[in-house]
């Protein structure tokens, strides 16, 4: 993946790789590529003999050549990014944990453990079960884990670690944190110290093995997203050298943010930005290292979704799936073979929206089963179609587009308009009831989540003194639009002014009294600036409504004004 | 460009270059690349009996090899895409024009010249100067092509097309065509016959040579990429075989569209689709050829542009600086020799915007000189920033996201507010009058043109009977803001009225009477919905709004309140 880019750039890449066809070398032409083990110090400084810069995809390296390489004395020295000591540094994760901690940055709390049962039990009495118990180094997908339910599973965990023998130094403890989800950070950091964040995405692990990323993160706490950037951020600085990070942290149900563990590397759950972002993080790190200018982090389409290929079996058949599915870039890496639970490829599928991308990853998601897993429960259950088909029963998706809000239940015949026009278009929507007046707190939260939740516009209804759509207009950024509803005494014009008569600076989107076909209306042209095929389903609709009443023209035409019978 | 689609594939490539590094073998590792001319047999009988299938990426090749490659009596066959028969056709722009007229499809006059005066001349008389002598074979890139002025051009074309002595059937005359713009569509073709086209683009040549390319196209005429889209695919499904073909036309001032060439593979003005497409002409050409499901030509981007980088000089510095530009992926080609007028790589730029992309991609272009070139004259004025700064004096763009249009010039003093929070904000807008009332066809055209001119919004404002918001929002898909502006007698809800209660299946969104610069406030957070940078910018507005009135709460603390003085 670092090939492409670097051909892009006339870079010249040598590659070392324990294997002489490795997935790597397949790409990129060049008779000097290396065949070595990473710790292998000869290996590492063959390699270092014939290349001006030196990088790593795997921080469980020789760390000492890499320091050898770079203060090569007398002899040639190379430039080793990111520095040999982060590498030394996050490649066992307990100094990676004392070291974030040092910097205050938030961890779970966690202790070193010797390869003991008495020091394991040491470890339950101060964290509590379950726990979890790990390898300082060389842990990654799952190995190297185990959860610590409690002191009878004490041997079986030194076992399954392969500790039994008491050995000091290998293993540490670390609270169980009860996570809502894994999000993750790609950080780039450039030679001069600068540091730039891919938008924060979630990660949902199978076997503590990466298998989906979706790009944005969605949260309903807006801060959720800036907190996570910051903190990333933060702790990418901390390290010398330049490069791509992986950040991973997790999110619990008090919106607070702890960090799991950081990758010195392009990582899994950076993948989507080759395709989703305006520079993927293989060119920035090739940028980083270079000391070229840091390319754009900026996600170039509205969603995204990445799908691990693990092997064996179906990684074929779901790269053929793939194949079908608008949107979807298979990578297969070219691994000669394939075993369970190693990584043979990825599928990045992108989209105009939430709804979009979930609707595509769908099929895949289902040949690849465990349909039992909570984790995509509710994407399996998503509608189908390009934006979602609306032919399922008339309730909010869980991955809307549209917010229709009323305040109260009586404005539901009204506001039902709304949502019949958007289920025509397969917009996703959610219908619920807001009310300023009788639960103002809904109000505020339901409209400073909005955006961050994903909603492009907003529909708010209401009637009488209608403060709803105003108010919800000045707590989003989003569009609102206001239908005014009728009520009892005034004809809806008390509505209407409540409503259209916004003071400067806060916008409402009037429409009609009792209109709220026109608001879904609205609601498609609007998202339809993003998501231009619905610009052409609106024209359609549009020359529908002009047919019907060519159709009267005629029949007015054919029966005569008298006999014509004006259906209400 | 197609080695790294067939690497995510796992596909084996076995290339035929005449040069031992062409950059094609740089980039994908292959021991048995083989070195040879695309006219030689035996070079292309060698590379025949290495794979299962064989394509092309240029058209000026051996047809009788391939064509005996494919009918190996005895031997093995392999498969050929597209048909040899096609490839013969197309190389031959002679034959190409007697093939696309005999199939009905629109081509400029054309007629045989044999390589005398006398012929010329006859031409002249025929077609009218000044016309078009090519070379029916191996033209390109300005290469064969000679534009005769007048009857004393005509020695000078047979000596600059090398065919002085009187050949026959080597060249062609070709009437001029006038043309306003350039037009190419990428078009892939599976091998069950089934055709996709790509968006079609806007390509500015120079020197004949392809130099600039804009996607999407952008027409006052929104019937135009209908019918480009339409005639390309019309054009690719007369040929056999299966790929991806590049049409390049003519759109003339009445808005009608001619064949110039069709290149039978990936094209340069289908390059734009590595980085802005779902799929990009490489991998469709793959997955053509292959008999694979044929991928999304969407536009995953809302505008992009690509620049050539031409040899020398330059071309480093060139790229060096595109490096620093948000949203371009630079490729070099890794051609060991630039020449000029050779192309060493290319440069894609994406955007949320036209607007975006164009003061993206200015600073090349200043870069690569020649700013008195009319075809790029708009793009050197126009403003810079990311959105565009709004610095400059208060004009129209010539890239526009919001039409402002009013009634009246006595509704400019209300109207005014709107652009001005558009310039605030960046946003790139145009200013008119069209009156629904007294300009009926400019109404028409304003709204028909709307959207294929790249606008997203409409804002529209008129007093009294005000008709201008709802029948433009009648005859486009765009959203459009209406603002009610007050009038002499009425207050103003005559206006307010008249735009707000249109009938169901016509949205208006309309804001209060005279609060253009809610309006303004309602485009930018519309448009924000697509370009997620803005909506922060509209939080920051709002914030603004909060801490001016927390100003006063303090002021009027600090005052008292019957010191206070309330500013107009």
């Amino acid at each position: 993946m670092l090939a492409y880019p670097a051909a892009l750039l006339n870079l010249d890449l040598i590659i070392l790789d324990p294997l002489p066809n490795a997935p790597s070398k397949q790409v990129l032409n060049h008779s000097e590529h290396l065949s070595g083990s990473f710790t292998d110090a000869q290996a590492i400084a063959e390699l270092a003999s014939k290349v001006d810069i030196l990088t790593v995809e795997i921080e469980h390296i020789n760390t000492d050549a890499l320091e050898a390489a770079r203060s090569s004395s007398g002899g040639r020295s190379v430039d080793v990014q990111p520095a040999p000591s982060t590498l030394r540094t996050i490649q066992d994760k307990f100094l990676q944990k004392q070291w974030l901690e040092a910097k205050s940055i938030p961890v779970a709390p966690f202790q070193s453990v010797d390869g003991t049962e008495s020091a394991i039990l040491a470890a339950g009495k101060q964290l509590g079960y379950p726990f979890m118990l790990k390898t300082r180094k060389l842990a990654y997908d799952g190995r190297g884990n185990f959860v610590v339910r409690s002191q009878e599973d004490a041997q079986e965990a030194l076992k399954a670690l392969g500790c039994g023998n008491g050995e000091k130094e290998t293993l540490y403890a670390e609270k169980w944190v009860p996570f809502t989800k894994e999000v993750a950070v790609m950080v780039v950091r450039g030679k001069n110290g600068e540091v730039r964040s891919y938008p924060p995405v979630e990660t949902i692990h199978r076997n503590s093995i990466c298998h989906l990323v979706f790009a944005p993160l969605r949260a309903t706490d807006q801060g959720v997203l800036q907190r996570a950037k910051e903190m990333a951020e933060k702790a990418v600085a901390t390290f010398e050298g330049a490069g791509v990070f992986g950040v991973e942290m997790f999110l619990t149900s008090d919106g607070s943010l702890s960090i799991n563990e950081i990758a010195p590397r392009p990582h899994n759950s950076g993948h989507y930005t080759i395709e989703a972002c305006e520079c993927s993080q293989y060119e920035n790190h090739l940028r980083a290292i270079l000391g070229l200018p840091l390319g754009s982090t900026k996600l170039k389409v509205p969603s995204a979704v990445m799908v691990n290929l693990l092997g064996p079996p179906a990684v074929d058949e779901v790269a053929n799936n793939a194949l079908h599915i608008p949107g979807a870039t298979v990578h297969l890496y070219g691994k000669a073979e394939s075993r369970p639970g190693r990584k043979m490829g990825h599928v990045t599928i992108v989209g105009s929206s939430d709804a979009e991308v979930r609707a595509r990853v769908r099929p895949l998601l289902l040949q690849l089963g465990h349909p039992q897993d909570p984790s995509y429960g509710e994407i399996s259950k998503a509608k189908g179609g390009d934006f979602g088909s609306g032919s399922g029963p008339k309730k909010s998706s869980k991955y809307p587009l549209v917010g229709i809000i009323m305040g109260s239940d009586s404005d539901l015949p009204v506001m039902r308009d709304a949502a019949t026009i958007l289920d025509g278009f397969g917009i996703e929507y959610e219908l619920t009831i807001v009310s300023a007046h009788r639960t103002p707190e809904r109000l505020v939260n339901y409209a400073n989540s909005a955006a961050s939740r994903g909603l492009r516009v907003i529909i708010a209804g209401a009637g009488g003194a209608a403060h709803l759509p105003g108010m919800v207009a000045s707590m989003t950024s989003l569009p609102v639009i206001g239908v005014p509803v009728r009520g009892s005494s005034l004809d809806g014009v008390d509505s209407l002014y409540s409503i259209v008569q916004m003071p400067r600076g806060i916008p409402v989107a009037t429409v009609a009294i009792n209109n709220s076909t026109n608001a879904g209306l609205l609601a498609a042209r609007i998202i339809g600036t993003s998501i231009p095929p619905l610009l052409e389903r609106v024209s359609a609709y549009s020359k529908r409504l002009e047919n019907e009443v060519m159709g009267k023209v005629s029949k007015l035409e054919e029966v005569g004004w008298e006999a014509y019978v004006v259906k209400k």
